[in-house]
C-alpha cells in the first residue's frame, strides 16, 4: 500500500500524477491519494471577498485562521472543487477513484482546539472561535473495504470533531495518522520542489537522503509549510513509516522518478 | 430501501429530516439521500460574478446553462458546501453518512448532449458548449457496498458523460434510473411546498392522491422544476416504482409524515 500525498501549488501536474498512478494500480498496488487545494482555497476566498487569514504559533508555525467563513470556503474547494476535478481527472486515466473528506463516513476524526495561541507582533492573543483540530483517529475500514473493491481513496481535509463539527486539518499530521491505521510503509509527497532544499529555491542545493533517526537536525531547512510537512514525517515514522519520499509534482513520471531516488529519500 | 430526494431550498429543514432518517434507520431500514442545492449554488454564483444562466427548451422546459465556470461553480456548491454540510449535520445525529457526488466511483453516468436547441423569445438556437446529460447507468454495486457496511449514501449531482466529463444533470431523472437499478419501492420527494398542488402557492388546494398511469394529467398543475419533477416521476414508475411521496421538507417529522400520506402520494 502507497500513500501519495499531493500539495495543493499551481504547478503540481495532475495529468503526470493520474498518468503513474494508473501505472501502480495496472501492477497491482493499493494506492490512496491525499490532497491539498490551499492556492485554489485563497483564490476563491479573494473573489468571495474574504481573503484567507494566517495565524503563528508562539513556536513559530504558521496555519490557516478558520471561521465560520472560511469552512465554507474549504468545503467549497477541498471535497467540492479540487477533489472533483482530480477524481474526474483519475476516472479519465481508467482509474476508479472516489472522493472523500475527513467527514465522510468519519474518516478523519480529531479533537478540535478550543483555545489557541497566536502571535501578533510581539504580542501573544488567545482565539477561541478557530474551527482546527488535530487528527487522532482513522476509519481504516472504510478504506480497506474500499481499496479491497478496486477502489482509488481521494482523500482531503477538513476532518470531524470529537462533537461533529467540521474542522480545518494539518494534512501531514492525517497522514501520519493514516500510516499508523493503515499500516502503511511507503509515502511519497509531491510538491513544487524537486525535494528537502538546504536553500529556498535553489534546487541544486537538494538533500538526497535523510536518516529518519536525524529529522530534527533538518528543521533548519524548513520554513512556513516545510516546517509542518517535517512534523508530520516525524510523527509517520513514529507511527511505523519504512520509507518516505519528498519529490517533484510538476515533472513527468513523477511517482515513478520519486521511487527511483530522484528526490528526497527519508528512510 | 427507501430513497429520499431533497430540494436545494433555503426553507428545507435539514435537522427535521436528519431526525426522520436516523428513526428509519434505527428501524433497520437502507436509506438513499439525494440532494439538490439550487438556491446556494444561485448565491454563490452571483457572488463569484457569474450569476447562474437560465435556459429554455423548445418544448418549454428550463434548465440551467452549465458553461467551464458555472460547472465550477457547481463543484463548489454540490458535493463541496452543501453535501458535506449534509453529511456532517446526519453525522451528529449518529448516522454514518458518506457524501457521493456523481463523478466518484462511475456512480452516475450519462451520455453528454452535445448539442441543445433552446427558445430564445421567439427564435430557436443551437449551443454546443453545454455540460449537461441525462443519467443512464448507475453504479449499483457502490451503493449497495455503502448500504451492507452501514454507510449512508449521500448523493449529488453532476455525473460523468461516457468521454469522463463532468456534467450537470437532472436529479430526478438520476432518482428514476437509481429506483431501476436498485429496485427501489419507495421514493420520497420532500421539497418547499405540502406536496402537488392545484394552485401553485395554494397550500389548501393539494392534491392528495395521484394515480401513477394518469401522471401526464398533471402536467397542467405544474411549471418550471415540477415539470421535471413529474417526467422523473413517470420514469421511475416505468423504472418499477411502486409510491412515490411528495411532501413537505420544511415541518417537523417530514418523513414520516410523508410515509402517512399528509402530502402527495402517486401509486
Amino acid at each position: 500500500m502507497i500513500l501519495i500525498k499531493i500539495g495543493g501549488g499551481k504547478k503540481i501536474n495532475l495529468d503526470y500524477i493520474c498518468e503513474d498512478i494508473k501505472i501502480l494500480i495496472d501492477q497491482g498496488e493499493k494506492v490512496i491519494l491525499v490532497h491539498g487545494a490551499s492556492v485554489a482555497r485563497d483564490e476563491i476566498a479573494e473573489k468571495m471577498g474574504a481573503p484567507t487569514k494566517t495565524i503563528t504559533s508562539p513556536t513559530g508555525i504558521s496555519s490557516v485562521y478558520t471561521d465560520k467563513t472560511a469552512i465554507d470556503i474549504f468545503l467549497m474547494t477541498y471535497p467540492g472543487l479540487v477533489n472533483k476535478r482530480i477524481v474526474a481527472k483519475l476516472q479519465s486515466y481508467g482509474v476508479n477513484a472516489i472522493g472523500l473528506s475527513g467527514i465522510d463516513g468519519q474518516l478523519w476524526k480529531g479533537k478540535r482546539k478550543t483555545a489557541v495561541y497566536v502571535k501578533e507582533g510581539a504580542k501573544t492573543k488567545l482565539i477561541t472561535d478557530n474551527m482546527t483540530g488535530k487528527v487522532t483517529k482513522i476509519n481504516f475500514n472504510l478504506i480497506n473495504l474500499l481499496l479491497n473493491n478496486k477502489y482509488l481513496p481521494v482523500i482531503c481535509p477538513p476532518a470531524l470533531s470529537e462533537e461533529n463539527e467540521i474542522i480545518n486539518t494539518d494534512n501531514d499530521w492525517a497522514c501520519a495518522v493514516m500510516v499508523g491505521a493503515l499500516k502503511i510503509q511507503k509515502m511519497i509527497s509531491l510538491f513544487e520542489a524537486s525535494g528537502l532544499l538546504k536553500k529556498f529555491g535553489d534546487e541544486s542545493s537538494l538533500i538526497k537522503n535523510v536518516d529518519k533517526n536525524k529529522l530534527d537536525e533538518y528543521f533548519i531547512y524548513t520554513q512556513g509549510r516545510m516546517k509542518k510537512k517535517l512534523l508530520g514525517a516525524k510523527e509517520a515514522f513514529a507511527q511505523g513509516l519504512k520509507q518516505l519520499y519528498w519529490s517533484d509534482g510538476r515533472i513527468k513520471n513523477p511517482i515513478i522518478k520519486a521511487l527511483k531516488g530522484e528526490g528526497t529519500i527519508i528512510s
